[in-house]
C-alpha cells in the first residue's frame, strides 16, 4: 500500500484488512454517486425554464464531478482501483435514479436538494467512524453549494400555485423511501462497510439502539430540509 | 461603465460603441458555445463504453462550464446582461448542435474535437482584433484539454475496424460544413461583430483577400485535426 498523500503514515486502523475494505467501498459510493450526481443533474438542466436557470443546475453539476478526483486518488493511494471500488454500488445508485426520475423542473429541483442532503447526512454519520485523515477527505467531498437558489425557486412556485406543494411534498417521501431501500440493499450486500458502523478491534461501533438513534437522526433531518423547501414530510 | 477587473483603465478602444457592442457579442457567443458544448458533451457520455469514459467526458464538459463564469463576468463589466448578451447565438448554436447530434460514442469524440478545434481557432483568429485585456480573457477561455484522450480512443478505433475511418471523415466534412453555415449565418445578423474584423477609427481590420487567407488557415488545421485522428478531411 502506498503511503497516505495527507502526509505521515497508515493509520493503524488500515492494519485491519475489513477496516481498509470498509473504506474502499465507502469511497467508491461517494464517488459513484457524486458521478450520477453529475449525470442527473446535467440531464435535470435540461428541463430548466430559463438559460440561468439551466446554468445553475449545471454548475452543480460540475461541482459534484469536481470532488471525484480528490477521491479516486485515495483510493489509489490505499492500493485499490476506483473504478473497481466503485462498481458493486453502481447498481443501487442506478436504480434509485431509475425509481426518481423526476418528471418536471422542480421535481428535479427537490430531489437534488433532500436527495444530496439525505445522503450527505448519512456520510456524515459514517464519517465518525473514521481515521481522521479518511474523515476530512469524506466531509469535504460532501460541501453543498446552492441550496439557496433551489429553496428560493421551490418555494416562490409553491407560493405561485400552492397546490404543487401537496404534490412534491408527496415526491420527497417518494425519494426518502427509494434512498432507504436502496441503502438497504447495499448494506446487505457489503458486508465490510456494515461492518464499519458495527466497530472493530480498536475503534468504536454502533449498537443496535445507537443505529435507531442515527435513523432518527436522518429522519429529523429530512423533514427539515423539507420545511426548509416549504413541504410537509 | 464599471471599471475592468483586470486592472486599470477603460481600453480606448471601449469609447467606440461599435467595438463594444462587438466585444459583448463575441464574449455572449463564446460563453453559449461553452454552456451548449457542457450539455453536449454531458449527453454524449451517455454514450460512452465504460464508466471511466464518462467520467473523460464529463470532465471535459465541467471544464468547459468553468470557462464561463470569467466571461460573464467581463460582460457584466462592460456593462452588458451576460444572458442578454448570450440570446442572439442561442439558435445558430442550437441549431448547429441539433444536426450534427452524434449518432454513436466515436462521433462524439470527433465532434469534441473537431468542432471544438474550429470554433476555438475561429476564436484565436478574432482574438487577434482585441484589446489585450479582452484577447488575454478569450484566448485562455479556449484552452483545451483532454485531446490526447480523443486522439487515442478515435485512432484505437479505426485500427480495429478501418471502415469507420470512411464514415467519421464524412462525419469530420459534415461537422465543418454545418460550422461554416451557421457561422455565416451569424455574419450576417451580427454587424457589430462582422464589422470587428473590418477594423475601425484605431483598429486595423481585414480587406477581403485577408479573410480569404483567414478561411485557409482555418481549413488547414482542420485537415490537420483530421490527420491527428488518422482521418482524410
Amino acid at each position: 500500500m502506498a503511503a497516505l498523500s495527507s502526509g505521515g503514515e497508515v493509520p493503524v486502523a488500515f492494519q485491519d484488512p475489513d477496516y481498509l475494505a470498509a473504506v474502499v467501498d465507502l469511497l467508491g459510493v461517494i464517488s459513484y454517486g457524486e458521478i450520477s450526481a453529475f449525470e442527473r443533474l446535467a440531464e435535470d438542466a435540461k428541463l430548466a425554464p430559463t438559460l440561468e436557470d439551466k446554468v445553475e443546475l449545471a454548475t452543480m453539476a460540475s461541482l459534484e464531478l469536481g470532488k471525484v478526483q480528490a477521491l479516486h486518488e485515495r483510493v489509489r493511494e490505499l492500493g485499490a482501483d476506483p473504478f473497481g471500488a466503485m462498481s458493486p454500488f453502481r447498481a443501487a445508485i442506478d436504480q434509485f435514479h431509475a425509481h426518481t426520475a423526476p418528471s418536471d423542473w422542480l421535481e428535479g429541483l427537490v430531489k437534488a436538494f433532500v436527495g444530496d442532503g439525505l445522503a450527505n447526512d448519512f456520510y456524515r454519520e459514517i464519517a465518525a467512524y473514521l481515521d481522521p485523515a479518511t474523515r476530512d477527505l469524506v466531509v469535504a467531498s460532501l460541501e453543498e453549494g446552492h441550496s439557496a437558489f433551489i429553496v428560493g425557486r421551490v418555494r416562490a412556485a409553491i407560493e405561485a400555485d400552492p397546490r404543487s406543494g401537496g404534490r412534491l411534498a408527496l415526491w420527497g417521501r417518494r425519494l426518502m423511501g427509494e434512498a432507504l431501500t436502496q441503502a438497504q440493499r447495499v448494506a446487505a450486500e457489503r458486508d465490510a462497510l456494515t461492518a464499519l458502523l458495527a466497530g472493530g478491534v480498536d475503534r468504536p461501533g454502533l449498537d443496535l439502539a445507537a443505529i435507531a438513534r442515527m435513523f432518527t437522526r436522518l429522519t429529523e433531518r429530512h423533514a427539515a430540509r423539507m420545511a426548509e423547501l416549504g413541504l410537509d414530510s
